[in-house]
C-alpha cells in the first residue's frame, strides 16, 4: 500500500463556489472525496490538502519525502512563479503529476510556462477535475509497476 | 453512438520498435487495439490512423468535420511547426484532445510550444500511451454530456 | 451603505518609519485613519489591513467576495510577482483600484509591470498617500452610480 | 496664485461625441469647465487646451516654462510615441501629472509604455475624467506645499 | 451616393517627381484624377487629400466621421509610427483600406509593421498606384452591399 | 497570350463550406470560375489548383518555371511556415502576387509574418475573394506592360 | 557657390535659454550666426531654420531637393521616432550630416538609435555646438570635391 | 559588539538530509553552530534562522533594522522571484552578503539572476557551506572598520 | 560493405537547371553519379534520392534504420522548419552528415539555424556540390573505423 | 602645453593600402602627419600610435593617465567587443573622443554598438579621416577651456 | 603555384594532448604535416601557423594579402568574439574556408554563431581534423579553376 | 604540497593607484604578498601573475595544466568577452575560483554575465581584495580534501 499526496494551490478552495455556470457546482471537497474512493478501491492511501500558502505546500512536499510515493499537484498560480516549490519537488524522490483544471494554453501568455512541468513525470490540463482522477490512476499504475519491477 | 478519430503524426509508426528499453515493446497497433476495445465497450466508434504526411492529417481532420464528434491527436513534431493542422482543427467543430507520450516540457525548448494546444479542449503529456486512454475517456464523457445536454 | 476593503502589501508597515526625510512621518495608521474618516462621511464602511503575507492578502480578497463592493489595493512588491493575487482578484466581482505611493515608472524596469493593472478599473501611482484618498473617492463614486444605475 | 496648464492630446476633442453609451455624454469642454471651477475655488489659474498637433503641445509646454507651475497632461496616443514631448517636459521645471481616461493596461501591449511616465510626478489611468480632477487637486497640493516650503 | 475619402501621408506629394525611372512619371494628381473618374462612374463622391502633417490627417479622419462611408489611406511613413492616426481611425465607423504603392515587406524591417493594418478591413501593398483603384473598387462594393444588406 | 497559375494552399478547399454566415457561400470553384472568365476576356490562360500538400504546391511552382508568366498564390497556413515554397518561388522568374482572403494582421501574431511576402511583387489581404481578381488584373497588367516594354 | 540647409528639430529653440550652467548661454541664433560667417567666408550660401513641427522639417527637406547641395540636420527627438523625415531625406540626393549637441550614447537607451544615421554621410555627437561647424566644413569639402571631381 | 543575522530561505532546512553523497552530512544546525563559534570568538552576536516562509524572512529583515548591523542571507529559490525581500533589504541600512552553497551559474538559466545581488555588498556562490563563514568574516571586518571609522 | 543513403530535399531537383551562370550546369544526377563512383571504388553501396515531400524524406530515414550505416542529407529549406525530420534522424542510429551547397551563413537570418545540425556528426556548407563528396568520404572513414573498432 | 594621444586600433595600419578607389590613397602616416602639424600650430604635443594588439592599446591608455590630457581613439573592431579598453578609459581622467572613418550606422547591426561611446565626450563617424582633425580641434578647445576655466 | 595559409587560433596548440580518448593522439603538428604533403602533391605551397594571440592572427591575415591566394582558418574561440579577425579577412581578397574540428552546433548556444562564417566561402564543422584536408582540397580546386578561368 | 596559480586580468595592474579614496591604497603587489604568506603558512606554492594580454592568460592556464592543482582568476573585463579563456580553463583539470573585487551585479548589465562562471567551482564578488584570500582558502581546502580523498 502506497501513500499519495494530492496538493492544491491558491484559490482552488473557491472551486465550485465561483461562477458555477462555468465551473459547475462540484467543490474541491467533492473532488477529493471521489479521489479518495478511487484510492481506497485500489488499496492505496490518499491525503488531500489545499493551501493558499506557498510555505505550507513546500512543507507538505517535504513531509512527502518520508511519507509518500507520489504527489499529484495543481500549483494554481504558483505554477508560473514559484521556484521554491520546484526546489521542494526536486528534493522529493517519488513521481509527480501536474494537474490544471482549465487548459492554461488558452489563457494569457504568462500562464503557458510552469516551473513544475520540467520536474513532473506528466502534465494534464483542460480535462476539468477529471485530470486529478487520471493523474491518480497513472500514479497508481507507476507505483505498482515499480513495486513489481 | 458517436465517432471519434485518433490521429497520430510523424514518426509514431516507430512506437515500440525504437529503443524498447525506454519506450517499452508496445506498438502503436497495440495501443490502437486497446483504445478500440474501450470505445467498443462504451458503445462508440473509433477510427485510428497514423501518418508521416501533414496533408493526410489535414485531410482526415476535414473528413472528421462530417464524420466525427471528437478528435484525439498526437501531432508529434508537427505540434511545433504546423499552422495548417491548427487551421484544419479550427474548421472542425467537435472537441479536440492533444496527447504527447513523453513530457515535452522536459525536452528541448522548441518542443515546449504546440500550435494545437490553444485549440484543444485538453492537453496531456508524459502519461505514456495511457494519455490516449484518458483522452478517449474524457472525450466520451464530454460527448455523452453534450448528448444529454 | 457599501463596504470597501483597503489592502496593503509587504513592507508597507514601514511607512513613516523609514527615511522620514523622504517619505514624511505619516504612518500607515495615519493614512488609514484619514481614509476611515472619509468613508464615514460618505456613509460607507472601510476595512483596512496590511500584510507581508501573500496568503493573507489572498484570503482577504476571498473574504471580500461576500463582504465588499470594492477593493483598494497597494500590492507593493507583490504587484510584480504574484499571479495568485491576480487570480484572487479575478474571482472578486466588485471594482478594484491599484495604488502605488511612488511613481513605479521612475524606478527599475522590473517595477514597470504589475499583474494587477490589467484587472483593476484604475491605477494611480506617484500621488503619495493621496492616491488612496482618490481611489477611495472614485470607488465610492462608482458604487453609488451602480446603486442608482 | 499659481497657474496650471491642462493639455490634452490627439483625438480627445472627440470626447463625449464618440460612443456615448461607453464614454458618456460629457465633453472635453464639460470636463474643462469643471476643472476651471475647482481651480477658481482654490484660487489658482487653470488654462486648458487640446490639440491634435504634436508641435502645439510642445509649444504649450515651452510656454509653460515661464507661465505655469504645473502641467496636467493627457498625451493620448503621443504618450507611446513622442520623445519630443518628453524632451519638452524635461525642459519644464514644474511638476507634471499624466492622466489617461481609460486604463491603458487593459489595452494593446503597445499602449502600456508611455515616454511621459518616467518624467511625471504621478500617473493616473482608468479613473475616467475624474483623473483630471484628482491630478489637479494633487498639483495644487504640491504647489501650495512648495509655496509654504 | 456615398462619400469616400482618399488620404495620402507624408512624402507622397513627391510621387512622379522623384526617381521617375523607378516610380514612373505619374503624379499623385494623375492618380487622384483617375480615381475621381472611377468614383464618378460608380456614382459616388471621392475626396482626395495629401498632407505631410499628422494632425491634418487626424483632422480629416475626424471629419470623415460625419462625412464619409469609407477611407482609403496610404499613411506613408506614419504607418509605422503613428498611434494617433490609428486612434482616429478607431473613432471612425466606416470601412478602411490601407494602400502602399511599394511592397513594404521587401524593405527595411521597421517598415513591415503598420499600426493601421490591425484596424483596416484590407491591406494592399506592391500593386503600384493600382492599389488605390482596387481599394476604391472594394470600398464601393462593400458600401453598396451594406446599403442593400 | 500568357499563362497564369493560381495556387491555393491548405484548407482553402473548405471555402464556402465552412461558417457560411461569415465567409459566404461562395466556394473556391466559384472563385476560380470567375477568375477564369476574366482571364478569358483578357485573352490569357489561367490554371487554378488547390492543395493541402506542400510538395504539390512546390511542384506546381516548378512547373510554372516553364509554363507560366505569373503566379497568384494564397499559401494559407504555409505562408507562415514554409521556406520550401519561398525557395520554389525564388526559382521562378515571373511575377508573384500573394493573396489572403482575410486580413491576417487582425489575427494571431504568428500570422503576421509570411515568408512569401518578401518575394512577391504585391500582397493583398482582407479584400475577401476579390483579392484574387485584383491580383489577376495586376498580373495581367504587368505581363502586358513587359510584353510591350 | 553651393547652398546648404541647416535644420534643427524640436526643442532646439530653447538652446541657451535652458540650464545655462550646463549648456552655456549660446543660443541657436548665436550658433547660426557663426555658421553663417563660415559659409560666407567659404563662398557658400547657408539657410538655417528650426522647427518643432515635423511637417515643416519634411517640407524644408523637400525644398532642399531643388535648392540645396547638402543638409546639416539635428533632428532632436525626431531622430528616434520619425520615419517620415528619413523618407524625405531618402528623396534628397545631396549629402546629409547628422548633428547631436550632446552625446546621445550617454543617455537613455531609446536615444541610441536614430533613423537618420543610416542615411547620413556622417554623424557627430557630443561635440557641443561645435558639431555644426565641423559638419558644415565637411559638407563644404565634399561639395567642392564633387564640383572638381 | 555588533549583531549579525544569518537568514536561510526555503528548502535549506533539508541541508544534510538530502543526497548526503553530494551535499555531505553536515546539517544547517551544524553550519549555524560553527558560525556561532566564530562570532563568539570575534566578540559579536549572531542570530541564525531558516524559513520556508517569505513573510518570515521579510519580518526578520524588518527586525534587523533595529537589531542588527549586517545580514548574511541565502534566499534560496526566493533569490530569483522575490521583489518583496529585495524591498525589505532596501529598507535595511546595514551591510548585506548573499550566499549560495552551490554555484548557481552552473544550473538552469532562471537561477542566474538574483534580485538580491544588486542590493548586496558581496555575493559568494559555489563555496559550499564555507561561503557562510567567509561572508561572516567579511561582515565582521566591515563592521569593525566602520566602528573604527 | 556498408550502405549509405544520400537524401536531398525540396527544390534540389532544380540543380543545374536554374541560374547556370551561378550554380553551374552540373545536375543532381551528375552529382549522384559521381558519388556513386566514389562509393563503388570504396566498396560501399550508395542510394541517392531526392524529394520535395517531407514525408518521403521521413520514410527514407525510417528505412535507413534497417538498411543503412550513414545518411548524407541536404534537407534544403526543411533544415530550417522540420522538427519531424529531426525526430526521424533521432530514431536513426548511424552517423549523419548535413550538406548545404551554398554557404547558408551568407543568406537571410532565418537560414542560419538548422534543426538537423544539432543531430549531425558534421556539417558542411558552401563547398558547392563538393560538400557531398567530402561528407561521403568522411562517412566511409567513420564506418570503416567503427568496423575495425 | 597639453599632450594628446591619438590611438588607432586593429586593421587601421592598412589605411590607404586597401581598396584605394574607395578609401583614397591617404595612409595612416599621412593622417598622423597632418594631425601633428595642427597640434604643433596650436602649441600642443600629439603622440600617434596604431596597434592590432588590444593589450598595447590598454597599455597606452594606462600611460596616458600620467602623460596626456586627452585621447582620440578609433578602436576599430575593438569598439564592438572590448570591455577591457572601456575599463582602461574609465581609469583615465582626461577627455576622450571616438572616431570612426566610415559611418558605422550604415554597416552590419553588430557595428552599431560601441562600448567606448558611453565613455567618450564625443563621437564622430563617417567624416572620413577628417574626423580625426575635428576631434583634435575639439579636444584642444576643451583642454584650453579647462586650463582657463 | 599558389600559396595557402592555414591558421589555427587559441587552444589548438593543445590538440592531441588533451583528452586523447576523445580527440585522439593526433597533434596539430601531425595534421599540419599531412596537409603539407597534400599541398606538395598538388604543387602548391602551404604555410601553417597557430597562435593564441588575436593580433598575430590579424597580422598573418594581413601578410596573406600579398602572399596567399587562400586562407584556411580555424579561429577557435575567436570565431565567436573577434570582429577584428573578420575585418582582417574582409581586407583579404582570396578565398577563405572556416574549419571547426568538433560540431559547434552540438555545443553551447554562444558557439553557434561565428563572425567569420559570413565572410567565408565555405564552413566545415564536426569532420574532425579531416575538415582541414577537405578545406585544402576545395581551396586548391577553386584556385586552379580561377587560374584557368 | 600543491601549486596554485593566481591570475589577474586587464587593468588590475592599476589596483591601489587609481581612485585611492574608493579602492584604498592597497596595490596588487600588496594583495599578492598577503596571499603568498597564507600559502606559505599552509605549505603550498602560489604563483601570482597579472596581464593585460589575453594570450598570456591563456598561456598561463595551459602551463597550469602541468604545474598547478588550482587556479584563482580575476579575469577583469575578459570575464564578459573571452571564450578563449573559458576554453583554456576547460582544458585545465584542477579546480577554478573566480574572483571579482567589486560586486559586478551592481554595475552595467553587460558585466552581469561571465563566461568563466559556468566553469568555476565557485564565484565571489564584492568582497574587496578579501575575495582572493577566501578563494585561496577554499582552494586549499578542496585540494587537501582531494589529497586525503
Amino acid at each position: 500500500m502506497a501513500t499519495i499526496f494530492c496538493i492544491n494551490g491558491p484559490n482552488l478552495n473557491l472551486l465550485g463556489k465561483r461562477q458555477p455556470a462555468i465551473y459547475g457546482t462540484e467543490t474541491l471537497a467533492d473532488v477529493e472525496a471521489r479521489l479518495q474512493r478511487t484510492a481506497d478501491e485500489r488499496g492505496h492511501a490518499l491525503r488531500c490538502r489545499q493551501s493558499n500558502r506557498e510555505y505550507e505546500i513546500i512543507d507538505w512536499i517535504h513531509e512527502a519525502r518520508e511519507a509518500a510515493e507520489a504527489i499529484l499537484i495543481n500549483p494554481g498560480a504558483f505554477s508560473h512563479t514559484s521556484v521554491a516549490i520546484l526546489d521542494a519537488l526536486n528534493a522529493f524522490e517519488g513521481c509527480v503529476f501536474e494537474v490544471h483544471i482549465s487548459n492554461i494554453h488558452k489563457r494569457e501568455e504568462f500562464r503557458h510556462h510552469s516551473f513544475v512541468s520540467g520536474r513532473a513525470e506528466g502534465v494534464i490540463a483542460g480535462f476539468g477535475t477529471k485530470g486529478y482522477d487520471f493523474a491518480l490512476l497513472r500514479a497508481v499504475e507507476l507505483i505498482e509497476a515499480n513495486a513489481k519491477g
